[in-house]
């Protein structure tokens, strides 16, 4: 099944960009009259045939398109301060899409030891899971952001921040949280959030959660929290 | 939080080897007085001061052993078709061993791209996340081995295969089986199981699951299948 992802799509007609029309003809060798699949990111996922077998610029009739393909019940956006290491970032991007996410925020906080994020890159990354899982919706990746500003930032739904910080009350997220709603969650950097920032988080009506008693790495717990919202959405 | 992962630990004094001592004394600079944790991955957790710092023999004594240290009411066995990307399982091992697995089997299937596994390296990678995340139980990594044999090995517990088949009825882990069991669940490579070995696990007693409607790869269906034990277990 061979996936393009394509958020200019045009109707009935459309063309792919040098590059797909090259990995099309060249690299999958799909003749006229072949289907291929494309997705638009914002739910349409159409069955195209080629054509016009050009290596530049192959020309596909769309033949049926969906839209709202796959479409969650719930919202889930996850902040999450990014790893030193960055291979593990893109990893979590990567599972995360295929699990189910809609929005990610690299959040800079007081103890992140990397503070200058690429999102181009991670947008890629995702784009790729995108194709790969055959997903109609594209996750947002929004740029980095610091900590406090992000907090100033409005959101309508359960506003979740998971700690590792010992003092204070913490729920697991399915105690907490009705299935169906739209979902923020904060995960710290290595080292964990410091107590000003859950402190401020909680004042702005926050809700801690704890994730168990496992000792997770940050994108784990990230994944974790993604998991688990799935899960209780399903 | 230093951790060493010492199997071979004795007690009251115990030295550790050339490797770890270096690393106490040249790289951690730990004085003499100084505590460090043990775990011996079968349950043990000591605490051990440092009470001569030759750095290539440095001598503990233990002053406290906790024993059956984060012991699971479940038991977590995953046999999982080794990805075609070897780093793909050593993030599947890492991250297992992160949220709470006890053995890993992996399995050679009619669709394995590889079909040679390297378990002492993926043993270094389970014992590195063993550290990292405190545990002082050590997941087993078996030697590899192929389906139609595995299958003949026996198993007290809950069988679960894992398959994207569209035939035949498929239940949710949670809908399935109860908290508190023993858990071998089958993941396939990618490509799938074929029909055949699906039917021989079912013909042996095993129960078709489904993760969702997602399409997953293999190491990401795996990690799912782990959370999901690992939540209705909490």
């Amino acid at each position: 099944m061979h996936i393009f992802y394509t958020p200019d799509i045009t109707q009935p007609v459309y063309a792919l960009n040098e590059e797909e029309s090259k990995h099309c003809i060249k690299v999958l060798r799909l003749p006229i009259g072949a289907l291929i699949y494309l997705v638009d990111g914002k739910g349409g996922f159409y069955t195209a045939e080629i054509i016009s077998d050009n290596p530049k610029k192959v020309q596909l009739n769309i033949v049926k398109a969906e839209l709202g393909y796959g479409k969650q019940n719930h919202y889930l956006h996850i902040a999450i301060a990014p790893t030193k290491n960055n291979d593990r970032l893109e990893w979590f991007l990567e599972k995360a899409t295929e699990l189910g996410i809609d929005e990610i925020t690299p959040l800079i906080c007081d103890r992140s030891e990397r503070r200058v994020v690429k999102t181009d890159r991670l947008s890629k990354v995702i784009t790729s899971a995108v194709k790969q899982s055959i997903k109609a919706y594209h996750p947002v990746i929004n740029e980095a952001i610091h900590y406090n500003d992000f907090l100033k930032l409005p959101f309508e739904g359960d506003q979740l921040i998971a700690h590792c910080i010992n003092t204070g009350e913490k729920e697991f997220i399915a105690n907490l949280v009705k299935p169906h709603q739209k979902y923020l969650i904060l995960i710290g950097p290595e080292g964990d959030f410091t107590p000003d920032e859950v402190n401020l988080a909680l004042n702005k009506g926050y809700k801690a959660i704890t994730l168990g008693d496992n000792r997770l790495r940050t994108e784990t717990a990230a994944l974790s929290a993604c998991f688990e919202v799935n899960y209780i959405n399903r």
